[in-house]
């Protein structure tokens, strides 16, 4: 799970992306949408309580108890395959043989190294991705040995997803077990590219034009039952530099200074957005990093900066990041309208991160399934907005959230980070009652 | 020598002080005042054709040629002793050493390095200063072995100052030699702290209240017997940072932003100086260098520039400085203003160099003999403007000028820099007849 997730009760701000230490001494909830009481309505409670109660369905729970020892075996196997961003291939290759192993009716990976693994319904006229990502945030050479204390698991990875992938493995092997048999076909992911620089390429692949049709989209991120993500944070991300000539302080005096570019855009953007992101729905912006310049003594030949704009609403994100464009533009001008002599400023603008933004409204079926398992396997469903890989799927107007993989965790994209199998199965048991909810059943 | 001296017609772009390589790209005069003519008042050229006929001060430049080949020694001998920025003392000591053999009346090392050495007058009421600078801008474990090809000398401070330094020493033998006898005493000084971040420390110190009392002020720097630098380009450098909780770019957002104080801060600076620098002495400003923030997706703790200004008028570098402090402040006002939520910013704002500015007329004395000695060599006297230990006198209304060691140099500031003895003597020589000329001849 990426960058952010707000959940008004959730007792999981262990959730919450962690960059450095110091990032999160302001942690604060406005989201007040996810504060509202959504009611479930009570056909699909109906649903979901009469699909947990037949026969076929007890017994994949029934599995899922009886693969835990399993089950934690390939959590620790597949976290100790490092998988970087952009590296996620070894482990890759490993998800695929053991999807493989579980009984999927076919498995490959594709040309960026998602593995996907097809489970065949009896129609097979539509398809329901079940998905969790196969890359961690650390780079190269972290130690990923997964070290127990008591009954916690630590290491790297461990819950942020590679949890998630677990749990793929066991509900399709928990279906196999109780000859589930679904309407509409299955797709279990791994996905890349899911953290930071990865820009949900993973499943920005999965789902491009001529690829699987899809139909319904469930992510696996973050641990516990009650979370819902049905909001997608969208961002976008730029790496801005203004380049000029440089010279000497004193003797190159009156040639452009990139810094001096830099500044006025930067003046000239949050003038602006502060008025912008003062109506409507949550939109935020940050210059996160700046340099350039090599000496005291130097007018520089460069200056950067890297900016980020988050907003759940397309037409915001939209809007703002228009306002930091005419903002870079009109500092170039106005840069280069104050120099006295010498070649004019250039301006490089880089988009490193778009993160598309959407809602699905919590009164459709599969947010309304959602909180109906979460409800019948006793836990308080929480509907919450952040930036995952069902972004995609709900930017592209296909029905998507991004639940738990159940049990307890915390410390995501640290060192530090752990998982603890408490009552994880209900993880299995929630994940598989919404997919069946989705898919139909026959049997 | 530091920084930079801008001579209209001066052999001499090797003497520019080079931070980097692209730093130079721009180099152009815009000094007007360098190319004016300035005449030589008739009773200074007699005064120095006079002098430098008289007998005992042929003997001395008798003795300057006699001399060379230790003269040569001398420069190999102290160029291969390091003196990086403050660390200056063991270059001091041998120094000190040199100028006792060479026969000073009395030679101490003072509480910051400098070196001092007195050679009595008749009278003693007066006392003129000949200096040359003890450090260099090398970091410790630069290799300073110098390297000869040809006739040309090249290591790293070859030229600047450690030439001016020998040439100190050559002058104090000369005189010793001829038994010139002044009527104001000497005092030779091998002054730390010239270049960069030393932001001469060392003249400074020595012209501190309570300091030795100093009537004239001839400094070494630079080669060539024709460059005659009587104006100080003062600067002001200031480290600006700007600093907040930090926190996540969603969740804090809200929160102060140091980078959007920073880009306020060089748009209302940058704004106001460019009006300001239109009039009046050339006086310029540049952000030089800027930093800050540890990811795009986080509000960072911290946002910090380097600024430098410049001119050799004191008001007008008064005045810019006052344009950078109230921007600074306003900035920090209107970012404050802007947040929603949190603590302020704070501000540092840190004086890391400052030079004073000023100038000494053409038309004084001092100026008048240099220009008349370089006229009596055979050189074109030129006036220019720099930053050198001068400027401190300068400032202080001591009448004071920096002229040339002789020879031909490159390289300065560079791992190239190079010297070769083309007609050195006349160095030592020109130094003599400015100095006698204030001092007074009594044979």
């Amino acid at each position: 799970m990426d960058k952010f997730v707000k959940v008004a009760t959730f007792a999981g701000s262990m959730l919450l992306a962690i960059a450095s230490p110091q990032v999160f001494a302001q942690e604060e909830s406005d989201d007040e949408e996810s504060k509202k009481v959504v009611p479930i309505d009570k056909q699909y409670q109906t649903q979901i309580n009469t699909l947990a109660k037949r026969p076929a369905v007890q017994a994949a729970f029934k599995a899922f108890d009886e693969l835990e020892p399993q089950t934690k075996k390939d959590l620790i196997t597949l976290t100790e395959i490092p998988s970087p961003p952009f590296k996620e291939a070894e482990r890759a290759k490993k998800f695929a043989a053991m999807l493989r192993e579980a009984g999927a009716d076919s498995v490959w990976i594709d040309e960026v190294s998602n593995v996907l693994a097809k489970r065949k319904g009896r129609s097979g006229k539509k398809t329901v991705v079940v998905e969790a990502h196969l890359d961690t945030v650390f780079p190269a050479g972290t130690d990923v040995n997964v070290k127990q204390k008591g009954d916690t698991l630590y290491a790297p990875g461990v819950g942020d997803d590679t949890r998630g992938l677990t749990t793929l493995l066991a509900v399709l092997k928990g279906m196999e077990k109780a000859n589930l048999e679904t309407d509409a076909d299955v797709l279990f992911v791994g996905a890349v590219g899911e953290e930071g620089l990865g820009d949900l390429r993973g499943v920005k692949h999965l789902l491009r034009p001529g690829g699987p049709k899809v139909d319904s989209y469930i992510a696996v991120d973050g641990h516990g039952i009650d979370n819902i993500t049905h909001r997608g944070l969208g961002s976008h991300r730029y790496r801005i530099t203004f380049k000029g000539p440089g010279g000497h302080s004193y003797g190159a005096f009156g040639i452009v200074n990139p810094h001096g570019a830099l500044g006025k855009a930067i003046y000239y953007f949050t003038t602006e957005a502060d008025k912008f992101t003062k109506q409507g729905v949550k939109t935020t912006y940050s210059v996160g990093v700046i340099g350039g310049g090599t000496s005291v003594n130097a007018i520089p030949f460069e200056s950067w900066m890297e900016v980020d704009m988050r907003s759940e609403s397309p037409e915001q994100l939209a809007g703002i990041d228009k306002l930091l464009q005419a903002a870079v533009q009109r500092a170039l001008k106005d840069e280069n309208a104050m120099k006295r002599r010498g070649p004019d400023l250039t301006v490089d603008v880089k988009l490193v991160g778009d993160r598309p933004s959407g809602r699905v409204e919590p009164t459709i079926p599969l947010v309304q399934r959602a909180m109906a398992a979460s409800k019948y396997l006793q836990a308080e469903p929480k509907l919450s907005v952040s930036s995952t890989n069902a972004n995609t799927p709900i930017a592209k107007g296909i029905p998507a959230i991004t639940i738990g993989s159940g049990g307890t965790g915390g410390g995501a994209h640290s060192l530090k980070e752990w998982w603890l199998n408490d009552k994880g199965v209900l993880g299995m048991q929630r994940i598989l009652l919404v997919l069946l909810a989705e898919t139909g059943l026959s049997n």
